[in-house]
């Protein structure tokens, strides 16, 4: 898989996602369709559609919505030339009743005419953009999980849709503060500034060292921690809704779509196809 | 209303909302509420809902989504403290079977528990900061409406809204089209940068001295027609589609927000409220 992943670096996007599709690589996305926006994933019955909607209009910033299907159509048609849904993500979760119940390479033979699905953006946009304004990412410098928590910031609720956000930290100088913030607020797809700036236990999260989600990570002396929103937070209130079926891409092997992540608006029209 | 106008320009939000809940003011909104967001309105009954918001979703510009209510409830707490939906827009247009059927100043009477209110952002927002820019905008500085046009810019289907997008003109000195189209750019919830620039004809508009909807507006020597998308593309669509019952504000009688206009999200949340 190393070896594959090497060779799907230096590939176009569709190559890439043909590999997905074909079962041949199964790993994690990150360097892979450079340039091109990825995305999270969440599937839900139609019954749920509206409410979780509403959810991420409400709470953009840990939900930035940048696709979704028509019912029951596989093909995520806004995002890419080619996409299905069912067999173009590398691994998937299947929640029932709100706990994970299996992982999967496709979910072909579990999708159904009910079903819609949701594109969300996702951190790597705003992490490639800090990068190239000089900014050192020490999780991805390091090869780790990015420190993600339970903060105690209330999201906005949705129906069955609500509970506390989750956030993600990475470490900055503190003279590279001001430049983190206004880099990171120049992709509101990707979950914009950040929600927190400093002490930690402000939004409810007592041990730094301690992530609830991913690896922990240094914050040096000279280093101020900065929480953004994180994509986990949907998954979480999916858990907590109990809908009784829910697919997610698995953490860290996202949708690789065909939409430039520069673009104004990620959505392909006849103009930018 | 002349006088009331003049005097509610220089009120608060929270006194211009009540005298137009209070049917002391019903007459249009610009300039009132300086600074907050004003937004479009559209109320479905929530079978038409889901459809509707994917098409927001999948045409941001014509349709900048900012805020949803739950299904029944006339409070949009997203975008106020107070809003009551039924009453807190200066005039409606009540449309049945996809024609406008009456106008009215409060839809307390034929609000029910299946409807779903949806704001759009609109174009006061960019327009106050061209002006801000040292931009003229001509038909403000002339009293008149924008010129709206119906162009053959396909819109991206959902369900069964679709259609061609509706735009709206502005003349620049084309000297300054980069810095118009820099600073419309930072306002995706209020039709974000031109969908097109220059001759008409590219987008299916044979007179632009004849708009469809609007005054006319001149296109001096040394100017260019700049196109924006416009907030009529949804009406439009919702009209094509037959929805049964849609009440929408008329035009130019918008919802005032709390929520100020230069936030990063137009969420009211327990930081910014």
């Amino acid at each position: 898989m190393v070896q594959l992943y090497r060779e799907l670096r230096g590939k176009d996007v569709g190559a890439v996602r043909a590999a997905i599709r074909a079962n041949r690589y199964g790993s994690h996305t990150a360097g892979l369709g450079a340039g091109y926006l990825q995305t999270n994933l969440a599937i839900l019955p139609e019954a749920f559609a509206l409410d979780f909607m509403r959810f991420c209009q409400r709470n953009p910033k840990p939900c930035p919505l940048v696709g979704v299907s028509d019912t029951g159509n596989p093909a995520l048609f806004t995002l890419g030339r080619d996409i299905d849904i069912r067999t173009d993500v590398p691994s998937y979760n299947v929640y029932r009743d709100g706990r994970l119940a299996e992982r999967r390479s496709d979910i072909r033979d579990i999708w159904s005419n009910d079903m819609v699905a949701f594109a969300l953006g996702c951190s790597f946009t705003f992490e490639r953009a800090l990068q190239e304004a000089g900014i050192p990412v020490w999780h991805i410098d390091n090869d780790t999980t990015v420190p993600m928590f339970r903060s105690n910031i209330d999201t906005v609720p949705a129906g069955p849709f609500g509970g506390k956000m989750v956030v993600s930290m990475r470490s900055i100088d503190a003279g590279a503060v001001d430049t983190v913030v206004a880099v990171s607020r120049r992709f509101p797809l990707a979950h914009g500034g950040p929600v927190h700036i400093g002490d930690p236990a402000a939004i409810g999260i007592s041990e730094i060292g301690r992530p609830d989600w991913g690896d922990p990570a240094p914050v040096a002396e000279g280093q101020v921690p900065v929480f953004w929103a994180c994509g986990v937070t949907p998954q979480v209130a999916i858990e907590a809704a109990g809908v009784p079926l829910c697919i997610t891409h698995t953490p860290g092997h996202m949708l690789i779509t065909d939409v430039p992540e520069d673009v104004e608006i990620p959505i392909l029209t006849a103009s930018n196809r």
